[in-house]
């Protein structure tokens, strides 16, 4: 008998590669997609909402969308429109057409909690944006922590940062929410920049994807844009350009993908250089004084060639319902 | 014509001068007692919540409580049962009967919200505990910033602190919850130590308190204790114990009781011996380039005489109401 | 038989309220000036020693100058040229004429350990700018602490601050070294804020000197200087402008002039709102429970009348000084 | 025409490798070493200090031995004796016989100072400990950075710590020490665990430095205890305890042995969980935009073999020397 699916919730704050996560966790029938949370991140809440709405939109996803956290609990900073454009969602080609739909009324905090009481233990909570939402759920309710299956995130990184030489921009946008989060007691598995630039995304498989749909094809359009933001900053790259978020649903569908190891984690919110680094003990285990909790399960390597194999598939399929579903809308609009 | 009294909602952990606080604000017509939101603080939020629910109770309020923070944000600490007993509530004679009813089913979090939204511009928030149940209000509706007509709170000094040199136990035990609230835009009246050290409670008060009703008068035996525990730690004392809470509540009923300033303030989150300090800008002002925010009116000064003779006409009337209350719950019970 | 005057050296950044301070060690015989040592402060090192040099030439003193730190440890700060002048040391009329000899060729910190360790027990080390050449001789030397008679020093404040509403400009300056200094262990009186402040230098005062010596005075021009830059900025104050630095020389002339207390007091260096502040537990003690170290007498109050007083006799004998030095110097040059 | 042997300064607190490193330098003919001062680290300042005296006397080594800081500018910490035992050089074997002869009476940061300036641009300054004694330097003369020649040291990481999950031991037992250096301007060449984890002293080498003296051999019975100690700790490792002080020693004779990267580097003092950590940024370089100060030099990789047999060629010849040492001396004292 068939595995029942698992229900997900992702929250995010779209983003290139988190409208990649949401299409692979679309595409594949081991997961059933509950809702949609969205925050404020790589753009501002109300452009991450609407890119949210236009992608379920686009694709044809039957997915609510609820707008959470407008900022972070204390950080405040800049969007990086250098990476994401203006909007959050820059194409190199097509766009996304307008949402012709608002987002749910009930706050994104509310919905988890919701959704996690009426399933309790049944919930994987996928948090690929900064952890704003997801700490305000565990303050409010810190009771919830065991009765989300787990938390699994795109964010941090056991070696080196991005935003800053310690800190990965998910985390370093609202570091007390993370501290909030890794002290909870929920469980945790961390996908960080160690693991995820290990994964890339090549030219190779974005011709893929415009190759099986001709015509407009945004998802294509839109990747492609994100490959060249990353190329312009960090130099050009044979090998593509890394994906971050999408390895936190790959390892939902195919766990093997990644090596996962239980590490004691911390997140600095210290007004320092090191503000939001993940800070992974990785020292060697001294088997008879050990009593450190390991509190979040690192990925620390990825076989690349399976995830990309998996992440294309996923976005050749979207391409292909968003040539379908464009058609129905724009009939239905006739 | 008269004017209508003020929705004010108390956001407490009960305790002694809570319970004088929500007493003073239950006697006063000029005061309409919206709700008791109740948080981690003084004694657990499952003590500080019984001890609102045997207040409303004992003392015939119509009130409803709802419980709200379990824990800080992040700091955790042990209960200062020093000073208000194990309970949270200790009396020095009589005792409060136990609680019938059980809180709201609602969140405090969501009842603040609700109310906040029902009457925009018209709910003053007392907050007289740690800012917990504040900050995650103000953390996930930014915007309730502007809809509530003001946040008074006893915390914080301007000069010295009580359980470090620096900080007072409100805002030391969830910092990171206060400065959420500082920095939210809110408008903040601050009593802190600096002016509820000036105030008094005197024996002369308490015993007028229980010549005014006798029999059991659990009234004027928990704030016995409270005297009792507070010159035990500090040395006797003729002028009688501070009551820190109530301040809030007096300055609702008789605002020219107190002497108010505009002020820079900011709470501290480093990890350091100023942690939880509400630093006062007290600066002279450079008035060619003074840019800096206002952020705080600050009490600087008491009319002790004025408060003290409020506080005790309320704690008079409560020490009657009791009696009243106990005689019908006794009736009814029979 | 008469009390042997005090070895005194004088670690400084003059600095007005410093050259003040100076004279008034000069001025009285119960002072043995050995030494006057400079720092980084009021304004670089250069500046600071050039214009000791001045009033060490001008006023006809035999004392050594040695230079000491050119910057602090670690923070890093423009100076605050709007107080004391670009010089560090400028003036409302004459200027002190500038300096023929060179400082001493030993570094102040060493000259600071071979007199102490000359006459163990018997050196008072008085502090008057930010402590980086303290903490280098306390930190290279750790074992001295107990063999300098006691470290008197401006700075820090019980209450406000003046760079910030927590710190006092020479704490600030170099907290870090502040900090090594406050742990040392060495016997620590303070005159920060809360006490300065109390203290002013009138107009009446600066027109006494100016009437003592007709004629060239810049005594009085470079208080005059002072007084002004403060009223600029604080506002004209009928009281005059506070006059920090000659609290610690005062008290050791007069020690009754002072109110001062033993406290604990500790030096914050977290990167925070509060970087720089002394802060000083001025919590009532727990007779019974009480075991924190009393490490450093704090300076509560003062008789302002007194003080003035010394210090105007002080200035008017060196207006007198300043004229004979100078006509033996314009002798001694022809 | 041979090069003229490098000028270097020792600056250590052995500690086993500290051992291995002086004796590397002592033996190889390009390196002139000038001096070994001590400092508190691995052991009391006591015991470092001791040991280094035992060590220059039983190898026969005609270096000045100064004693430095007692203690750290600001951090306290237990001496961490289970790796180098209570006396700071254990041994499995036979011990080196105890000192006959005191340190110089010039303390460390002086014998530093007088030699930079006597061979301006020609000292090189090898950190093996805390950076105390070097921070002293720099603080107190700020114009030596200049002036050394560069300053190669063992400390820090690129990637994890020993004694916290960030930090390593000799840079966390004074942070404030190494940032002053980071800060100085002082070329910096780095040997973090990031390198010396890659390099081992296998039993196969210590079984060498045996064979080639029969009899009493203290350089290999000391080695033996530092590897016992480790695999103890860490688990047995057939290649062998990783040999941290010597790498900088063996980068001056053979520079090509290791891969090292100009890097930008901080040290974090703040009071969290990464105090101490040496962040260094690897991030990849924004070519256009790129203004980052590259301040350290990062050793990334080493050539082990070659690594291994400096140092065993080294532990040879001191085991024999150590011989020929204790002849002389046993037939002097007779």
């Amino acid at each position: 008998m068939a595995e029942a699916p698992e229900r997900v919730i992702i929250d995010c704050d779209p983003g290139h590669d988190d409208m990649a996560a949401i299409l692979l966790a679309a595409w594949h029938d081991r997961i059933r997609l509950e809702a949609i949370t969205t925050v404020c991140g790589n753009a501002s809440l109300a452009n991450t909402t609407n890119n949210a709405l236009r992608i379920v939109e686009a694709f044809g996803l039957d997915v609510p969308v609820h707008a959470g956290a407008v900022q972070p609990l204390l950080h405040r900073y800049d969007f990086p429109a250098a990476f994401h454009g203006p909007s959050g969602l820059d194409s190199a080609g097509a766009d996304l057409p307008p949402a012709t739909r608002a987002a749910q009324g009930q706050h994104a905090v509310d919905a988890i909690i919701e959704r996690v009481e009426a399933h309790p233990g049944e919930i994987t909570l996928v948090v690929i944006g900064p952890m704003t939402n997801a700490a305000l759920v565990l303050a409010k309710r810190p009771d919830l922590a065991g009765k989300i299956k787990r938390l699994v995130f795109m964010g941090g990184s056991s070696t080196e940062g991005n935003v800053t030489p310690a800190a990965e921009f998910n985390i370093w946008a609202d570091a007390e929410a993370a501290r909030i989060v890794f002290r909870s007691g929920v469980k945790l598995v961390m996908f960080g920049l160690n693991v995820t630039h290990q994964t890339r995304l090549a030219q190779a498989a974005i011709d893929a994807v415009r190759a099986a749909q001709p015509g407009p094809n945004p998802a294509a359009d839109i990747m492609q844009f994100y490959c060249g933001t990353y190329h312009a900053f960090a130099g050009a790259d044979p090998r593509g350009a890394p994906l971050h978020d999408p390895c936190t649903i790959a390892y939902l569908i195919e766990p093997d993908i990644f090596a996962v190891e239980p590490r004691p984690g911390e997140v600095i919110v210290a007004d320092c250089e090191s503000y939001g680094q993940t800070l992974i003990d990785l020292r060697p285990q001294d088997r008879k004084h050990d009593t450190r909790t390991m509190n979040v399960d690192v990925a620390m390597s990825a076989d690349t060639t399976r995830f990309t194999d998996l992440v294309t598939q996923a976005l050749i399929w979207a391409a292909k319902r968003y040539a379908t579903t464009s058609k129905t809308r724009t009939q239905g609009a006739a």
